[in-house]
């Protein structure tokens, strides 16, 4: 099994849900992160996403507090056996690819075990 | 040394939490996610939850905003040697185990190097 | 490659971030956690870090929450190649290590593959 992650922009999360479910993939975890790449941060980008948001106040003080200089972004984590891994990243490439910097990376990393809380199932039991 | 990732309902972190230190494993990292397994969300579960949070508003906003149709739900970690592994996952899903959809899985991963950034210590001794 | 997670104190984030962008690796992925090593929770240190904050209130509210008991902690995560590993520890470290428990801990895994959404490199020329 493979754990596949990705960081994509926050305003792709739905689309890229939507499309992996489509596909056969429904499970699926998501995570706010803050992140950098090695892009200096493109501030017409915060701009541009904190004008989409209704709850301004709230996106600029996380846009420039603490973490300032990193960009919302959103984690993505699906479980998935080994041979579905191909198709699950061409499936997030696929939504997330504008061709601007900050479409965000994968990440691909092999899980020992998967278990289901509620059965005990384990393996690809687990995530299927 | 086995990085154990769980994701489980958020008003079983406490518990879970306690029951892994009673059988001596107090180190624990926690994280807000959302998620989605292969079944429609359970929306009486939502419900649920919220009763329960004093901070309602908030909550149903969280609930209902940009990844709306994904749980609120809590991601726990825990690094512990190979041996510990099954201790630690037969400790979760007793704690965990309703028989209900939406009980969470977990996930086993190989880590290759811990270390203390206290010590310096590095391998079993960083995270006993 | 590896990627190499840290659970890191709150208030130093923004030095380890500038330390490890000097040493050239400026790609970098934060998040929120609560966490709890071996050790009690320290409250000196709770309290000392809400003084820090503006935003008391909900620093409190966040403290003393469903996660009572565990700390409020920052989790960083970086992909790097196999030979840079030890300078992002040792870079993590240096910013970090003060001594105290609560310094944090340092994990390092395998990641199979990596791949930049814009432009569809993988392996290490996706995170240069």
């Amino acid at each position: 099994m493979k754990e596949i992650i990705a960081v994509i922009r926050m305003n792709k999360v739905n689309q890229t849900k939507d499309a992996l479910a489509e596909e056969g993939f429904p499970a699926f975890t998501c995570l706010k992160v803050s992140g950098r790449g090695k892009k200096k941060v493109d501030y017409q980008e915060i701009a541009e996403d904190l004008l989409k948001q209704k709850d301004i106040p709230n996106a600029v003080a996380e846009a420039v507090s603490e973490e300032r200089r990193l960009l919302a972004k959103r984690l993505i984590s699906l479980t998935v056996a080994d041979q579905d891994a191909p198709k699950v990243i061409h499936t997030i490439i696929n939504i997330n690819q504008t061709g601007n910097p900050g479409d965000g990376k994968i990440f691909v990393m092999s899980i020992g075990e998967a278990i289901r809380v509620r059965t005990g199932e384990t393996g690809e039991q687990a995530i299927v």
